[in-house]
């Protein structure tokens, strides 16, 4: 499916029919969201996936009691993974491995490192900026699949954590609910081009 | 362009040939920003366009000298936009037009008025993850029309709102230059799939 058809046929659907997605399928969706670019190719993002009934149950009430979440075959939790000195390690592994020239290798894990100083908050924050793009991945490749999908922000991180017994380190940030949709999409509503290019 | 083949084909391009995109072709790629999905639909963001070789030369030593910035056809500066009094009057207006029911209308400015009340910091955090979905669109998109583009996020915000004369509550989040690459991709790296879903 062409880019440009993706992005204007894909929509957040609010109810999907309950059948599930074949796991060839979600393999192909979840290698789109891994393939993803982030900053300094840290890829500082973990994912979750539900799919047990009775855990989606679980969530409802933490999820704003949202239908997307218990109708839909998988829930794909997006996390922020805070844990940089694994990343940096990891990222400096990948580019001896292929064979990136060491000048180049150098100064990206010297931009890198600078990360794993800096306040939980601050890592977070920009740990959270990167799932946001594959966010996008993630809901653009569910359509280019012939799937359907739902981003939700509105939910209990706290209680994801908990219930899903999700390390400190790594943050629930953003759920993406995928299926096969059971409603159709209103017209697209956006901002006019001169309210956004100034 | 097939999406899947968009995702494994983009690249960050690290020179570009000089060449410029023409006008319509950018059109083309704005108009796929444009159309990113954000939360509640607010769009909280606002893009600068770049094309003057002295304003990019003068942007080279605040961006890290990266060389992207000078060798682009146009430097996309994607923002935040924290004026979540006009985001939500916009976003109410645009559901009354679009005949949405009252019953989700409301509710939904309910949920999005609530950002009117937080700090500068939380409406800035939340605008800009909501960019960071729009740089996809933003990648993906010049791939799909036959571009090349680099994020960078290593550059001075503070400096590029007085270069560009960019109003305090739009705060430049992350740019991307655009054009036709003047390198090659290296094979892309990217952590296992073990390594993300958890």
């Amino acid at each position: 499916m062409e880019f440009q058809d993706v992005v204007r046929q894909r929509y957040a659907a609010k109810k999907f029919d309950g059948k599930s997605i074949p796991q060839e399928k979600m393999d192909e969706l979840i290698e789109l969201i891994r393939l993803t670019p982030s900053g300094l190719n840290l890829q500082p993002w973990k994912i979750k996936i539900v799919t047990d009934q009775k855990t989606k149950d679980e969530l409802f009430p933490v999820t704003g009691e949202q239908p997307s979440v218990t109708s839909c075959s998988h829930l794909l939790v997006l996390c922020a993974n805070t844990d940089f000195d694994d990343l940096v390690a990891k990222a400096d592994k990948s580019m001896r491995d292929g064979g990136v020239p060491d000048e180049i290798r150098r100064h990206v894990i010297e931009l890198a490192s600078a990360h794993k100083e800096k306040s939980l908050e601050a890592r977070l924050a920009y740990a959270r900026n990167q799932v946001f793009i594959s966010l996008g991945n993630a809901l653009n490749g569910a359509k280019a699949l012939g799937l359907d999908a739902c981003p939700m922000t509105n939910f209990q991180p706290q209680e994801y954590s908990r219930i899903l017994n999700i390390p400190a380190h790594i943050v629930p940030t953003v759920l993406v609910a995928v299926g096969y949709a059971a409603d159709k999409p209103m017209p697209k509503r956006r901002l006019a081009n001169e309210d956004i290019v100034f």
